[in-house]
């Protein structure tokens, strides 16, 4: 039963929220250890889902690309490895104090970061994940349900069978990392509230969407990356046409792609047929606004639908505004406040733009691939949140955490301030 | 229609947020300045609630103390007005850097706090709560949809035209703010998820439970508040008996007093019989397990629901236990993550239970009441959150903000980094 599981790993948390940063990084580099020893173990597991694989593309029903992701070898295991003595190395984010004051002689407030508790993290076939993942929840001192793709499933056995006998080798309690393995204990999982803190969804739009309407547990994650770049009427226009080709075409699959280009009315002429010309030689489609069409020969004519929609693919989507305050309200109507562009030689139109825009992320002459968490310097990235609240935008280790205020006195009681005469200082100590 | 009220509130929300902090004092201080020039209108639409009142209450149905809460004064109206003047003197909580990395040269990263963008906030008859809110929300640059009891209704359209009419005399977009009027209102409100980014409910635990689980926009607040405290074995008695008093008699309604003590078996002899006295000669209810009970005199058989009940009144649930895994242990089951207690001088024991009670307060030897916005020290509080990630505890301004992720280069695109050769420095830029 899930519940159980779920309900055992809220015990084991508490007792993984004890271990030092010594004795997390410990069972982090046991692990890389046991897996290089146990190679030719895990690669015939692999080998197992591959040759199932393998039936799924020669009858149509896998894609090749997803074939290629589920393949394990020496040089991707060596990858693997590096990424957990990484985990090792990054700072931990538990125990930070990031807020001291003494509220009187003798009361001191702190608030520390501490772990979450427990995460269920849903994710595809990539067996890269789940060991990245696992690191990054041991590292945090977070308990982790972990549910992979059915096609992984040797796979992904065979790793967390090593990783969970390692860490309980290195005092990891043994309830603090799981592994579900069917649809149904998914559902579970998700009404498991009473004792999941967080659910991490690592997949397509629809999974995503899926889980979030699916349980009222914190879903960390974004459904959708419909990002927009504004070319501004002041703007460098050579520029302009390198960050919409790098944010169009580098990787037209991921979520911080352009999906939408405005364009300035007043340059309209002059930019559009350039980068339409940069665009279409590379094979990307064009669709778009009445507007636009006359400036840019062999383009479709855009539909209602397609400012809303992801294409991940080579189209991107073309409109023509004629102020700074139409192009961010088409962005705060039509975006999905993921990532958002404007190309601008112009101050004060970016400090409005900034301003204004309701996105994660707002960019000045740079490409929406930026939009990432080890280009922010992270390190690794449990995924890219588009939550009004924390937490906000590429999302890493931090995460993870969350915080309890710490309150020590020495027999202080709240009657001393309200009659008894005393009064609080109130005094910021700094780190 | 609210859902036109709540867009408009949107739009607004972005004019809004470029208000520079000496803008929004000035329009802070001209709300206290006109308050203060038209206090005979308020007080005399207040005394047509009153008299509305004043029949309910001599029927019996409305409560004396919710009387009195309801009525505004010269004197009342004085505190209402230095607490304007003082979220005026709070610092702006809005355009912090939190972070700020240089990715590489001339590509700057930066986390910014901002408004959250529209609150909703839902509040019970004390109209002070009316003006702290919107001044709350102008302050940290957030469009408001107030919607106050009904007992209040000519009082809060009284407070509410003045505090419109000033700010937008100085520079507040029109429909920044706004007053809902109905029952209907607020169930339209709590769907307008696609305009509204934060509920606030100040009331009673069932107005919160009620809003929690009817909406899909996130609540800041908490149904209830199950305080513990835990009488360690190694703890000094004679502070450990003031605590518990103050913790239980100083406010009993509060959402911070205690409702049920635990004591270790190896002090139960000792201490019970003497903090049962203290709390008994002060008129509170006593509920034992039956190890407990054997202490004290004239105490009734707790049953299961009394360790899940906040009783909001002078009744303290008492349990003894045989070990600080088992106290914390029942915190974790019974508790709502608010704040709980140990007493003890022992710092092992205090390591333990501060990592792992999962509360948003863990106190050593102090009384739980210190649990407030006040208190620790950050002016003013618009609720206490016992969600698990930001915001949690005691919530004042912070509350009201996010952050967004700033990113400037100058044509810089991700190919430059992945085939291009450069490389991200990820350096840290203090302040």
């Amino acid at each position: 039963m899930i519940i159980e599981i779920a309900k055992k790993a809220k015990a084991a948390s508490r007792a993984l929220a004890h271990l030092s940063t010594a004795e997390k990084n410990h069972a982090l580099l046991h692990i890389a250890k046991r897996m290089n020893e146990r190679r030719e173990e895990l690669l015939a597991a692999n080998k197992l889902d591959l040759d199932a694989a393998r039936l799924l593309v020669e009858s149509g029903r896998m894609a090749e690309s997803l074939y290629s992701r589920l393949k394990l070898d020496d040089s991707k295991l060596d990858g693997i490895l590096s990424g957990i003595e990484q985990v090792a190395r990054m700072e931990d984010p538990t125990a930070r104090v990031t807020l001291a004051t003494e509220l009187d002689e003798g009361l001191m407030l702190y608030r520390v970061t501490c772990p979450v508790g427990v995460v269920g993290i849903i994710f595809e076939s990539r067996p890269d994940a789940l060991v990245q993942i696992a690191s990054l929840c041991l590292k945090s001192g977070n308990a982790v349900l972990l549910k992979g793709g059915s096609e992984a499933e040797q796979t992904n056995r065979a790793l967390f069978g090593i990783i969970h006998a390692a860490a309980t080798e290195r005092g990891v309690p043994r309830d603090a990392m799981a592994l579900l393995e069917s649809r149904e204990d998914v559902m579970a999982l998700l009404r498991a509230e009473a004792f999941v803190d967080l659910i991490v969804p690592r997949g397509s739009n629809s999974l995503v969407r899926f889980i979030q309407e699916n349980t009222n547990i914190p879903v960390l994650g974004h459904a959708e990356g419909i990002c927009h770049i504004y070319i501004d009427r002041r703007s460098e226009l050579a520029k302009a046409i390198e960050i919409v080709l790098d944010a169009k075409i580098d990787y037209p699959a991921a979520c911080n792609a352009v999906e939408t280009l405005l364009v300035h009315s007043a340059i309209a002429r002059e930019f559009l047929p350039a980068v339409a010309d940069a665009l279409q030689s590379r094979g990307v489609e064009l669709r778009c606004d009445p507007r636009s069409i006359e400036f840019v020969a062999g383009a479709k004519q855009a539909i209602e639908e397609d400012w809303s929609t992801e294409y991940c693919d080579l189209i991107l989507s073309i409109k023509v505004v004629d102020s700074i305050e139409e192009a961010i309200a088409h962005i705060n109507s039509y975006g999905s406040r993921h990532t958002d562009a404007i190309i601008t030689e112009d101050g004060e139109a970016w400090e409005k733009f900034f301003a204004e825009v309701d996105s994660a992320g707002v960019y000045r002459n740079a490409s929406t691939r930026f939009a990432d968490g080890f280009r922010y310097g992270f390190g690794a990235e449990l995924g890219i949140s588009t939550a009004k609240l924390h937490p906000r935008g590429p999302v890493g280790l931090e995460g993870l955490v969350t915080y309890k205020y710490k309150l020590t006195g020495s027999g202080h009681t709240a009657a001393m301030y309200a009659k008894g005469g005393r009064r609080f200082t109130h005094k910021r100590i700094d780190g």
